[in-house]
């Protein structure tokens, strides 16, 4: 019985972020995967899709035919666009197959919360939800807020990449009601992967490298998860988030600059003492003396933090440091993953970062 | 009457080729240019198409519409894949309009030559020229070896990237029948540019930074034009060329290295001397002492060139850089126009490498 | 008369910034290098320290030696590190040798505005100035905004490289006192040429390549330059800026994204034209409708700004791109000493960026 | 009994490949590191040294005092430059203590040999081996080739990172007498983590980054195992090997494209058959059907391996990749390692490529 695996199935399993917690899954001790599912490269190995895992993994991807998402599974993986999931969720939960998305659609707890997100989205023309009804049964997937929470939910929506570093990164300092007005401007950098697989003149090799490409300037989508659940912290009154993500010539990372204003002066190694204790037990999250790195999480789960104050310590500045195809994405998912079954929430990501 | 400007017309404007010459054509003392042509973008100003531009040129791209081609101009550079010069050529011709070409279209002067490359290019389907009477009449743009055949011909074929690097750094060794059996091994190293502007898989950012991607192993087009080159000249009797282009994570270069096992023992010195001596007056080959760098030529028209001797100067290794887009193209452009119009062949070009 | 160049003698010459006024001067119409003097690699031509150079400068690096600075020439650039030129600067200035300098010696019109630097340099340890009472003689060089002083001092102080970018990239808002509390938070994103020639840890490629690397956070000398030149303008009423420097793993260019509250709602369109008409005339400001990109201004003098609002108008975003080792240092110095002799200002620099 | 772990000292532990078997050891099931030896940052956490490591190992530090080096522990890890592990060796192997050393020092079987290779080493200067007594005790640690000496030798030479891709990629050619006159020409490709973590200006980002520099041309001293290797093995008769290493502007990797000319004709599908049926059982070697590519291995322990035929089967082109740190360095000795203590080879190294 110790030996019997949990069976997850992965839809959307082409992309990057299919490929990424394949890996995941491949090698850890409490799951298996049941089946590769994907309309692109249908009937191909996925070995054949990406050379690398020759020798490491020869399932045949199919077709999401009918019947297929759900069946003969503990769980179901969407690593898909937004608005997928939303199309299975009613028939998974009737099955009582839980699942994890990777996309906006299960989010947010509330038609309202998610109609201003599908607002903002660029390639979401309705605000509606398609299984409004399963709102408020769902977990957003940040594991070191709500862990509780997507334990018991039949459904988890998986976080943002650049949520998930803002978040963590000013959880605290929300929680605790120092930020100033609620408002904090960020520079988030990131590596190009976060776009996906496919070919696009932003990502064309010759344009991107060595080039910085701010983007979406103070319109990014996931900047609205990151209001949200900033402003409804501990004492927090509401946030408002000035984002502009910067598209590096790197593959992998997110490094977030946030500033805020202070609404009392507070010593650097006072917040230092208390993002330590705030995260404390959290195995991915590290609070750094010194300014993070983007290659010091490359690979890993890991989150790294830092914070620093100016002007008599009335500002600070935090930064934070993750892979994006980590805990941006695969990693977080299977930290939720792990939660979900009851598992040690670093099962099969205890690795560290590639360096150099 | 000094300062009536040569008027050139520019067919595919918004490729990399076609910014390439664009750019030279602005800053040259002696052109103007008369018109952007192109069928992308076709209505754009092109400092919208390419915002570096931004207060350097406001023309707008015209569609290749009837007649367009070839009226009130001096000279047509076609920027353009195969097989689109091909059907202008005999118009131009016929009304005195000379051409220079980026394509294969007129690298060969006879239908076998260009039937045999024909045959090995990816995207061409017959091997059959569109204006095969006309072969013959043009000339092989390689501006250091065929100058006097350029200034006379109604039209010119600029050489392929690879090709250039080449030919000319294998000349002095072909010319004096030192290469044993004719057969050199090619390593070429080459940055992404080369593809061109439009987004592809090999080409996407996550896939290509930090990867050398070997491709078109021993089957590249641009050995045709090389092994009739190299073949041709003086002592030559034939070339054989095994090449291997490795596709690189960086923008711009090629660098060759290329292995002959030679006819006779001759030390470096005298086969750097001989380099020196065959290249004398040429204002854009460097023979150095040191192994040439891909940034060594960055950005400028230059080719470096360096040889070593091996197995008691029995066998020799030849490295060559440039800018696959400057003398790999553009830059080559640029030159044969000079030598087709009589001026300095560094008129327009004498830039130097961007370093660091 | 017409083809008497100005001479001009480079100090430091062997680094970077030696490097680019070098190459600017050898191709600029009315200069001529009269010497390259250097402590390291005296002796050698300048073409084996830089191969690039080959065929383009075999001038020999001299050493500092008595009484050669200042010798049989018109002008002396500095590019040396702080507190060379002090050393010579009365002596120049008493045989009425005009001269440009690098560093922060001569950017600081006061003792006090320079101890202020001073103290916040990681290499300096005096806040003492050896020549201070010249200070106020000498010109800041921010070319779009004190020409006049330029072009009649004795001595120029070249900006440093994050200053520039933030002083013009805020200029406009600082002068129209709309920066509310004259507070500003700036994430500088940095190539590595910035730190010059010398090996060392952060600049070492495999710690670097693919990383992104925050330092002297909040810390910066080149701040006290911005702070004090912006909060001098117009109704600024002083100046206070939050600066985060990002080392990224590429060679040039720096990217500023500034964030300010606005002290009355602007509309983005009613900045984008107060910004230029603020900076009509000057050929190297480039205000651009899009966000701009590191690589837009690769290689050339430009800089590149963009404005967008938040929060109704009330929150601002303010974003510079130009290349560190043209626009932030030779460059700007090429523009300065066409000031300072009274020429265009873009004579010898008309040359576009680099792209792709 | 079964918990009992095998302890291993690591010398040299601070550079990359001290980093890189630690790494490994770390998470190996069967492995624990005793001390963590060096002179570099003796006294600092290593936690200190590589932020990246915060979470995962607080050890210090130690110098090699008196008696450090062997004591308490069952093997120890010489990842040092050449001729440290000579020093120890009588002694190590007098006390019984095993030990596998990452230079030259162990890679060969014969004074004459070592000889050879130490005079072609740029920083050795001498040709006498401090321990001469123990060579021919020695194995040299390619793991597929020589795993029965591995598993009972007391010290282990763990290959040079060019040479294992070399001697892999070509073994079953050799083997075979297939190979015409033993000759070889090698383009190697390489990342820059291969020279270590001290700064160099060959290493200096600025003028490293997107370019290509041949280096030792002709003169590498991992050849002189290369050819040994390669010489010695089945029907081969000798080898010579050509070999050009090119640094890249990338951090991790060596591919090796290697021309052959064949002594009979044999086709492409035979020589891949041949090469599977070689290395069947060989859990890190990976024959492909496509050219391998640089990032397909990168951070794991795989060799990928390819080859190509071109006239009419005379000639054959093969190429390989490795992570230069990984196959080529860390990854080889955990390999080693397991073979010298009974373990599964993959124990500890079963980790796929990070991709993207």
């Amino acid at each position: 019985m110790a030996d019997k695996k949990i069976r997850a199935q992965l839809v959307g399993a082409t992309g990057y972020g299919g490929l990424g917690i394949l890996e995941l899954l491949l090698s850890h001790p409490n799951f298996e995967v049941s089946a590769l599912v994907a309309r692109d490269d249908a009937g191909r190995r996925i070995d054949q899709v990406y050379p690398h895992l020759t020798g490491r993994c020869e399932m045949v991807v199919q077709a999401p035919d009918d019947g297929l998402i759900g069946r003969d599974c503990d769980v179901v993986i969407f690593a898909t666009p937004d608005r997928v999931s939303q199309q299975y969720a009613s028939d998974l939960t009737s099955r009582g197959v839980r699942f994890i998305d990777y996309s906006g659609d299960f989010r947010f707890t509330s038609t309202d919360d998610y109609a201003r997100y599908a607002d903002r989205h660029p390639s979401i023309n309705t605000a509606d939800h398609d299984t409004a009804s399963l709102l408020g049964q769902n977990a957003y997937g940040v594991s070191e807020l709500n862990a509780e929470a997507i334990a018991n939910a039949p459904m988890v929506g998986n976080p943002g990449c650049f949520a998930i570093g803002i978040i963590l990164g000013l959880a605290p300092l929300y929680t605790d009601g120092l930020v100033a007005d609620g408002i904090v401007a960020v520079d988030g950098l990131t590596g190009s992967s976060g776009a996906g697989k496919k070919p696009a003149a932003i990502q064309h090799f010759s344009h991107l490298n060595d080039n910085v490409i701010p983007y979406r300037v103070l319109n990014h989508q996931h900047v609205v998860e990151a209001e949200m659940s900033l402003g409804r912290m501990g004492a927090a009154g509401g946030a408002t988030v000035d984002f502009i993500p910067h598209l590096l010539g790197t593959t992998r990372g997110i490094l977030n600059t946030m500033h805020v204003t202070l609404t009392k002066p507070t010593p650097r190694a006072a917040i230092l003492e208390r993002y330590r204790e705030f995260f404390a037990g959290h195995p991915f999250v590290r609070v750094l003396d010194e300014p993070p790195t983007l290659k010091g999480t490359l690979g890993s789960n890991y989150i790294d933090l830092s914070v620093f104050t100016a002007a008599g310590d009335r500002r600070a500045v935090v930064m934070s440091s993750i892979d994006n195809l980590m805990k941006g994405q695969s990693g977080s998912a299977m930290q939720n993953l792990n939660i979900m079954f009851g598992l040690p929430q670093n099962a099969g990501l205890d690795r560290g970062p590639l360096y150099p």
